[in-house]
């Protein structure tokens, strides 16, 4: 496999708001230095963490000029010097990105470390792309909700790709789950797919309601993508006790709660990161959830739309206007048709 | 002993804003019934609890009209039946007041369960009659953070009757304590007290001095009085993995904290409660710490002023305007010169 000498790649110059002032460059390929490898990328999806690694909300940020992008797949093209005998040249593997390195949207990342693990070609590169941030995320927040004896769990976003993905994954694992959405649609659509609880909180009563269902279902756990008011409203309705898990930020707005749910009522308010979970758990047991989210449906990621790295500004546009229906996949290698 | 016919009582008549419209009625003295004790009543303080009790944002409601007062001190002047062996006619007791039951704002109140309390005579009557609400929430909030394995915590209202007990709780048990007033008045009277950390909030540089000093103080945990935006500043302030327990709502306002703060950086809010403390601990441990809070003078109450029942609502003018400096103490028995 010949390697070129230059690549293009996605670099963010600058942390202001918006997601359309990325620009494509032509930049040397890099090398992979001791215990990394070198990634020809083949696809890599936009996720709500690059939106907000992009606006400068994010857990840290890059040193700028710097390439987005959390999560791809493609193939073992060159090796450093070092050990990496799980690691062949030809190899097609997933690669999750640091906190230190070069993001996943460019033609050729190095990727070291942990989290650049071999997948099972079954699967196909864009379902591999995404088997990082949704999946293991999925994986982790019900795993957590099951530790806790929750019998039900209920999550705002439901309408989004790993909205679904915690309902396949709570149903599966016998929670029941409240999904919450905010427009009509979504509520027939989720109802569609065979989910039994769907809330929508623009609705008048959806406060009432939800607090009902919470208590009936004794769901005591709350995962947010929301954040902002939101988090107060599932605060109330949550039962004596009941905790929000906040792993996202969709509203861009401060959490916000009424002072005697905590006081009297013994509710509490945190938060999920991957990057956390990913940095406290053993290799021993990321390699064994690696296994599980490769060989279980429930963790597939549907695809609506897919784009050429050049297009990387209108792909974002599409993504950041509908962020429900299924992912928007960029293609380093072209592949447009899927 | 003779009891009388007719007593006065402070009545609260609605939950509307502001603490001026309660009134004095001569009731009937009530009857102790199985397990009670009928108390005439000597001392009672005004707490902030008190104040959220009777803007209707407490924990609970009473039926209308009702006896305000979560606490006070007193004389066992009669007996129901049913065996209470340890409380005999003429015992001096602190009576701490349960939810389904008239408060400690009168010159007779019955009292009943595991909250009437015998005391050491040498205490007072006014000591004692403060000796439930304060004391214990600061005892087991300490303990928590000690459980917790913190060196060191930060508490907002420092300035108030609960927060000089925290600090001398907190100091006794070897734990570093960051007080945070709102005004440079307090800072020199707690640092005159000999507080060796105190930060005023209304300066500008109050959020990264506090977090500097967090840091280096290791302090992990934030016992909060105020809700609102100072909670998202002490969760600002806080190391990763910190958390904020609020107990009170001096702000009136919502909580309100980055979501980031929860997402990228393990912190949590949460709350305390002492109703839920004290249900939640066997009666032989409520015990033990009562012995420690009457023996421990870290648990002495300040008394700045003294108001009979008739004048309750200059009383309580007079504390809600200034909630520092030390307690309103009522006194049912008219002994006002302390």
């Amino acid at each position: 496999m010949t390697i070129p000498n230059t690549m293009k790649a996605v670099h963010l110059h600058d942390y202001t708001e918006g997601f359309e002032h990325l620009t494509v460059e032509e930049v040397p390929v890099p090398q992979p230095g001791p215990g990394e490898v070198l990634v020809k990328m083949a696809a890599s999806p936009i996720n709500p963490s690059d939106l907000m690694l992009i606006s400068g909300i994010y857990g840290f940020r890059k040193d700028l000029p710097a390439v987005p992008g959390f999560e791809g797949s493609g193939t073992v093209v060159a090796k450093g010097p070092g050990l990496l005998p799980h690691l062949r040249v030809g190899s097609r593997v997933t690669v999750g990105s640091q906190r230190d390195e070069d993001g996943t949207w460019a033609q050729y990342t190095v990727a070291k470390g942990m989290m650049t693990l071999p997948f099972n070609k079954s699967l196909g590169f864009e379902q591999a792309a995404a088997l990082v941030v949704n999946p293991l995320t999925a994986y982790a927040m019900v795993d957590d909700v099951k530790r806790s004896g929750a019998r039900a769990f209920m999550q705002t976003a439901a309408a989004g790709t790993l909205g679904g993905m915690l309902w396949r994954v709570g149903k599966a694992s016998g929670l029941k789950v409240i999904n919450i959405v905010r427009r009509a649609e979504q509520v027939a659509d989720l109802r569609a797919e065979g989910r039994a609880y769907v809330l929508n909180s623009s609705e008048d009563d959806f406060d009432d309601r939800l607090a009902a269902l919470a208590k009936e279902l004794q769901a005591t756990i709350a995962l947010d993508a929301v954040a902002g008011e939101m988090v107060g409203r599932l605060v109330a309705a949550l039962p004596r006790g009941g905790r929000v898990v906040v792993y996202g930020n969709l509203s861009g707005a401060n959490v916000s709660a009424a002072p005697g749910q905590f006081i009297f009522r013994d509710k509490r308010v945190e938060g999920f990161w991957l990057s956390q979970w990913i940095n406290d758990i053993s290799l021993v047991r990321l390699l064994s959830v690696w296994r599980k989210v490769q060989g279980d449906a429930s963790f597939r990621t549907p695809v609506r739309a897919r784009y050429a790295l050049d297009d990387i500004n209108e792909a974002l546009r599409t993504y950041s206007e509908q962020m429900s229906g299924g992912k928007v996949m960029l293609r380093p290698d072209g592949e447009l048709s899927g």
